[in-house]
């Protein structure tokens, strides 16, 4: 058993109300709290020293990553972010300084997406730092972009290039907020989901909510450049399987009714220029994750990252 | 300089926006998220594994403490909980049974507050149990309780009995949830806060926010038998050193118009004959903290809980 399997399991259980839309399970959770023709989203994220992040790593970028990661979540529920609260748990040996960098990157980021950051708590953590995120969001009230909503024939899209993300993009990637947002409001967007344990995984995830199966057709899957340099190192990765299992992508997943897909890609390139999206594969029937290399189809038994198994 | 003065001195320089009521640094922040006649509350708080609990502790019960400590900050601010989301770090070693009874400690008190849990992650910290949760809540709009409203002149009151609480009070306190409101809708609660680090720690953070000073009378501040237990063994702290320094006691403290005080008392008899009210002291104009103690009026020099100091 996973976390991924353990967590499933034990959220069932979990006290739910009248006012929850979207429970946990997807990238956030939706509530209805009286806001008129509004939606509450509610998320909550972590980053620990030797998981997410290096004792080297500038701290600058530490605090940018935490808030980044959350607001990656409120972009795959088409959502705008409103307010974050942060927890830091540090050893007493870490520096003023470094505390105050923390929260530059932290505050830098949420200015630049107009996050009020409202709550900062401090507490001990004695071996690693670890820094917690919790943020608030809006979205109109039935525009949330779930993980459930796939059907099959849809077109799956990913945004940007995958794979490689730990040369640099996982400190620094830009949530996808405005690309989510443009899309939730000129397509028929069925599902979407973040890619943070990696294509391979989290398309299941997808996969699961939506009751669908995936075809992904390997050569239409966008491999970073990082991840294409990685691979010429001694021992390295191929490209594709980069692509597919290394996590911390940060791009969008979505799938969107086959008839879109023409018109989509064309309004994208006009729309954000910069950024490469790609279709790679589609929704079908029998619910299995398979991918088309070379001419020949073959089940995908690569998975995404996930940070233990459980006995 | 100590992890407070630390973040004092870091949450100026963090983004605010229009929709910030209250910002970081009071028990809750307040948000007008635009709905009808009511506020947001958004409150994020962790417990971690050799501070706030041993690895011997009923995982149960860290569970439950866990969002106890953040109800306690709604209650604090005079709200009512809505929703949870929870971030659960541990190592891989963690069995599945010790995650499914945090989450069954967590879940119980959730139920018994209308409290959903909308949302669990997991992820890695190598060396020790942390689970971090954050919260939102609802308060009648204009009617947060801050703690910075404070006047000279005040009664301070405090609930239940103080010091003592690491004997298992810490794990299994009520948040004061009801307390809080019926003050809330009774009586001129000029501030309020809940009392986590020691009465010593917390009246400074009140004093603080309000820009008034406090007289404490030693002999009304209700000991909790717990401490007078510890007091009569060896080397154990004088009653009334461990109800000023202690912490974790999850307690209210507020000031309210002197002109109130007798009825509020002969009120909150009648209310909640179980639990222990007590005037302490009141707001006086230097902006001093001073105990009147057999007689005596001296500075008062304890200090509250504090994780860390900084160089």
């Amino acid at each position: 058993m996973n976390e991924f399997e353990l967590i499933q399991q034990l959220l069932p259980g979990l006290p739910t109300g009248p006012s929850v839309v979207v429970g946990a399970g997807d990238d956030c959770a939706v509530v209805d709290a009286g806001i008129p023709g509004q939606r509450l989203l509610f998320k909550t994220d972590a980053v620990v020293e030797g998981i997410h992040f290096t004792k080297e790593t500038d701290p600058h970028r530490v605090g940018r990553k935490a808030l980044a990661r959350c607001l990656s979540d409120i972009a795959a529920m088409g959502g705008t972010p409103l307010a974050a609260v942060v927890t830091l748990a540090l050893p007493g040996s870490y520096s003023p300084e470094t505390v105050c960098r923390i929260y530059d990157g932290l505050g830098a980021l949420a200015a630049q997406h107009q996050v009020a950051i409202v709550g900062g708590e401090t507490t001990t953590n004695p071996d690693r730092l670890l820094l917690s995120v919790a943020l608030i969001g809006l979205v109109p009230a039935g525009k949330e972009l779930r993980r459930s909503g796939a059907r099959v024939g849809d077109a799956l899209f990913v945004t940007g290039d995958l794979g490689g993300s730990l040369q640099g993009k996982h400190l620094d990637f830009e949530p996808r907020l405005a690309e989510a947002r443009w899309l939730r409001d000129r397509f028929h967007i069925h599902a979407m989901i973040d890619l943070s344990d990696g294509l391979a995984g989290d398309v299941r995830h997808l996969m699961r909510a939506s009751g669908v199966g995936v075809e992904l057709l390997a050569e239409a899957i966008p491999v970073s450049r990082a991840a294409r340099l990685a691979a010429a190192t001694p021992g390295g990765k191929t490209p594709l399987l980069a692509a597919l299992t290394e996590g911390e992508d940060f791009e969008l997943l979505f799938a969107v009714p086959a008839a879109e897909a023409v018109t989509l890609k064309d309004a994208w390139k006009e729309a954000f220029p910069k950024t490469r999206i790609s279709c790679i594969g589609k929704c079908i029937e029998p619910v299995v994750l398979r991918m088309r290399e070379h001419g020949r189809m073959r089940q995908l038994h690569e998975e995404g990252y996930t940070h233990f198994k459980v006995p």
